[in-house]
């Protein structure tokens, strides 16, 4: 596996310890085959030209939108490609937000946000005067139902929920989720950066009525992501970003706008991407999402239960989480156990992870995280404790 | 020259007459190669990593800011990555313009802009009640200055014109147009993505307030471009899309901002493009943009030339066009010549360039437009007008 990354290797041609798939995922050559062909002897711009080639990459891109929809269970008009999640959930915000949220509305969001999922919705509240609400964790680190089924009141009108969370790996039950938001009449949103690469995905089975993710993270491209939304709600949102390609008419004093998801694909979008990120859900169906999450779950176990036989690891989120592992060694802050690693030639994340709260929550201000991708394998594990080894003989008991 | 470009060759080895550059510039090899290593070897997030890979790559992308910005002849924190012109222009729109314009407030537009330099506006106009004016163009398609000058008020804020005209190839002279609306109180923004792969840039020379373009049409990468604005200004400007890496600190009372240009890239940037970008610039500047624009000009005239020798041709813009060739062909739609040249070799555009405003002030639903690139030469304007010639004798005099 390893093998199809030309990522997972060093300059010398030895193996890189490479566990920080949760910031972003290597690439196999299979992505990157696929860009050179769309950068070069396919290359041709969308949906405006005459001539053959350009027909051709339009067939491709809209492929590209059918093999996102069928990814997620889902039909392409539901799809509106976006540079990143990031981009997606500002982009519900300033569309679907502000046509449907006023002062006095409510939003619930949890402790264990990304700041992508958390920013938007405090620049919504400057501008509409919504309210912000918080739903706290369970002990080991979920997303405490029990907690939001207390709290949600018909004011809310949205729930945004990460998945599994970027930092301690916990997964979210969307269908409880889902039920307890749409029991108050509010809308469910999900951040699913972290689970598309490692759960099978059906939108309309799950329940929710936005789910985005990055490309990034899935084995694809940089700059691309996706919004997937009920056909209804995406349809009935006003545009965000104008400009070509997202318009019927065009007039000084009147525009009309296309049909959704073109409506909010405003200019010569992110070509080469597209097709990439179709080259790279077509080799990770190939391997197949249940293979991907019970490989990332055999090697967070296994790193986990390693660390737990440690008296000076302290791990967080829950037992049963998934390709994510955080966890702090005592005495030494993240950044040196990460430098101290990185001379070892493994690389772990170390920091906020973007979502302070949560570091607030746990008392620190920045954790260790190791997570895993379809390449590592126990090599990798047993790398890192070596590391981990090496700084305690360095910092000392 | 042309041998630098895959795309510039069909499957059979024969060269492709590409005449759509003002739509997308084929890419050249170093790009591509560029492109390969920042996916693989060289491949790890920015900004985030306590590993080298990622220190490393974020010196890249951060030397890619610096090219761009010593590309304009600007400083580094002046210059924002965004997915495109199109975005850029909303992005201006939604900060800058929500900040300081109001119900009231007029913005001059001009009658040859793109749609992507219209509609942000409109969306603006909706939002804030502002007013759109639109300056008339001279009777050969440049944008009548004269006219600017007697329309401008104090109540104009901004004043918003393409570089150089996406279907006509006419270029305003900026010098002139910073005058009029500096001399209102008004500040100046340009479209500059016909103009930045062909004419040397100077922000600071210009005179504008912002500066916009686009890479995938400066021979780089799809998914990204860039907004120029002063400083000064862009400091001033309020966040627009939240999330990670655009922020100080996050709590959920209260989020404090970063710095610009962070403070407007939210997420995880693009990546590779970032430097897919750099690596084009790069190739750009070895080739010399008086070299860029010398043969482009030699080769509009030589083909307007050509057209002109015609009785059966109606030019568009003025004589002296740059790199870009309107044209009709009498008693023959655009889309039928467009699909006669495709089957000749030769690529075209033929539509309403996202442009409508000035289809409907041409008199016209679409035009063939033949634009160029440094990979074209005389050869492809000879095929240009061999399968005009073959046109003329399917659809009779």
């Amino acid at each position: 596996m390893r093998s199809q990354f030309p990522g997972m290797w060093n300059l010398d041609g030895s193996p890189w310890g490479y566990l920080d798939t949760a910031a972003t995922a290597q690439k196999p050559q299979a992505v990157i085959d696929a860009t050179v062909r769309a950068m070069g002897v396919d290359y041709a711009t969308v949906h405006r030209g005459v001539y053959a080639r350009s027909a051709e990459m339009t067939l491709g891109f809209e492929a590209a939108r059918r093999r996102v929809a069928a990814f997620v269970g889902a039909t392409e008009d539901e799809v509106v490609f976006t540079r990143g999640a990031t981009e997606a959930i500002n982009l519900v915000a300033n569309t679907w937000g502000v046509e449907n949220l006023k002062a006095g509305d409510r939003i619930l969001l949890s402790t264990l946000e990304h700041h992508s999922n958390i920013v938007p919705w405090q620049l919504l509240r400057e501008r509409t005067g919504v309210e912000i609400d918080v739903c706290p964790l369970t002990q080991d680190g979920q997303i405490d139902l029990d907690a939001a089924a207390a709290m949600l009141t018909p004011a809310h009108k949205l729930v945004a929920f990460a998945h599994v969370s970027n930092v301690l790996g916990s997964v979210l039950d969307i269908g409880r989720a889902a039920e307890l938001a749409h029991g108050v009449g509010a809308k469910l949103l999900i951040d699913g950066c972290q689970a598309a690469p490692r759960i099978k995905l059906n939108m309309h089975a799950l329940g929710c009525d936005f789910y985005v993710f990055s490309a990034h993270k899935l084995y694809g491209p940089t700059g691309i992501g996706a919004l997937w939304a009920r056909a209804e709600i995406l349809e009935s949102m006003p545009p965000w970003h104008g400009g070509g390609a997202m318009i019927e008419k065009v007039t000084f004093e009147q525009t009309t706008y296309a049909s959704a998801p073109q409506r909010f694909e405003a200019g010569t979008p992110m070509i080469i991407e597209t097709i990439g990120l179709a080259a790279a859900i077509d080799w990770l169906d190939q391997v197949g999402l249940d293979v991907a999450q019970e490989h990332e779950r055999v090697l967070a176990a296994k790193l986990r239960d390693e660390l737990s036989r440690r008296n000076d690891v302290t791990l967080f989120g829950p037992a049963d989480s998934i390709g994510i592992v955080s966890f702090a060694l005592d005495g030494v802050h993240p950044h040196d156990l990460g430098t101290i690693l990185d001379e070892e030639g493994v690389a772990i994340r170390a920091g906020h992870h973007c979502a302070q709260p949560l570091m607030e929550h746990l008392g620190v201000s920045a954790t260790a995280r190791a997570s895993f991708g379809l390449y590592n394998d126990e090599s990798d594990i047993e790398a890192l404790l070596k590391g981990i080894e090496r700084t305690r003989r360095i910092f000392g008991q």
